[in-house]
């Protein structure tokens, strides 16, 4: 061999080709889901089309892949089916991965396990007391009162109500009810003058 | 040559030692700014210590680099000095690269160009009218009037007050007046009544 290295030695007499396949790169889709659904848990059937080797020659076919979506499940969260992308000769097929998106909710903001649901309150309510009764994701109502002065942007948590912790779905996050304290577009003289007379001024 | 590839052809009889110089990879430094020193520009002297070559032996040595800071530059923006890092016998010297970062104005928020005051103001002068006077980055006092009801969160636009345009320097963004409403933490039941009456159901 006369000192050669030998990844060198075969080339000389013949050689051996050895084509190692690669597997192409994931095929990544967003799965869209309802705070519902996360709240439950679901079955998403997915249909894919993709090419498949029938002998040596190809052909299209669809495919309905089935994903679990655990209760409480975050965005972001992946689930991959291996190997379920398009076949060639030479290739080994990509995987397929969902990835989880949350659908936007007409009620609710999801903030991690907790959902987030802002209750619009007049200025008179703010500073008189009021009672929200403010939905819950299944379906039923709670009710909040304040006799203290609700200042914009405070909050309140209710306890349990909110997304299943995905690695304890036993337990729930909460419920927060957010306080949007709504002004009167406009006041009349009287008004004005009168409530300059009972709020402090700073 | 007896179709040997080139590139191997000369181990087989002396060979070439051509040990090509590889840069190391760019040092990165932050560099904090003032909001003052965005507006009217600024040379920042930054001291780096650094190895560098005296013949054949490495010394330590200080260097002082001038940053020009130019008006209105904003955060993220990169200062390179080509080959200022560490020399060594076998390297290219890395580059030094400054960062722009914002310092915290007690202040002033930046948003871009602009910058956001917030105005701390009672619910009484929210809900009767109120004077602001807002600092400006230079020192002066700019005042704004509402005769209208203030909702919490409301913005009111100065012209021209901002930070310069990093293209357009001749040109500023705007100052933001931003209004924070304090509700009073607690009121009489007397007052209560009296805004019960007063103020719209919803």
């Amino acid at each position: 061999m006369g000192g050669f290295p030998r990844s060198f030695s075969s080339g000389m007499g013949g050689h051996t080709s050895v084509v190692k396949k690669q597997q192409d790169p994931p095929v990544v889709h967003d799965l869209r889901v309802t705070l519902e659904e996360v709240l439950s848990g679901c079955t998403k059937k997915m249909k894919i089309s993709r090419k498949r080797l029938n002998g040596q020659t190809l052909r299209k076919e669809e495919k309905i892949l089935e994903v679990q979506i655990k209760k409480g499940w975050k965005e972001g969260t992946k689930i991959t089916f291996p190997k379920e992308g398009d076949e060639t000769p030479t290739n080994i097929p990509a995987d397929i991965v969902f990835v989880l998106k949350d659908k936007p909710h007409p009620v609710f903001k999801r903030d991690g396990s907790d959902i987030i649901y802002t209750a619009k309150i007049s200025l008179r309510d703010a500073l008189c007391g009021c009672t929200v009764n403010a939905p819950t994701l299944d379906g039923r109502t709670v009710t909040v009162s304040s006799t203290d002065i609700v200042h914009p942007g405070m909050k309140r948590r209710i306890s349990g109500e909110g997304l299943p912790y995905p690695k304890r779905p036993d337990r729930r996050g909460d419920l927060i009810v957010e306080y949007e304290v709504r002004f009167p577009e406009r006041l009349t003289q009287n008004a004005r003058d009168t409530i300059a007379q009972v709020l402090p001024r700073s």
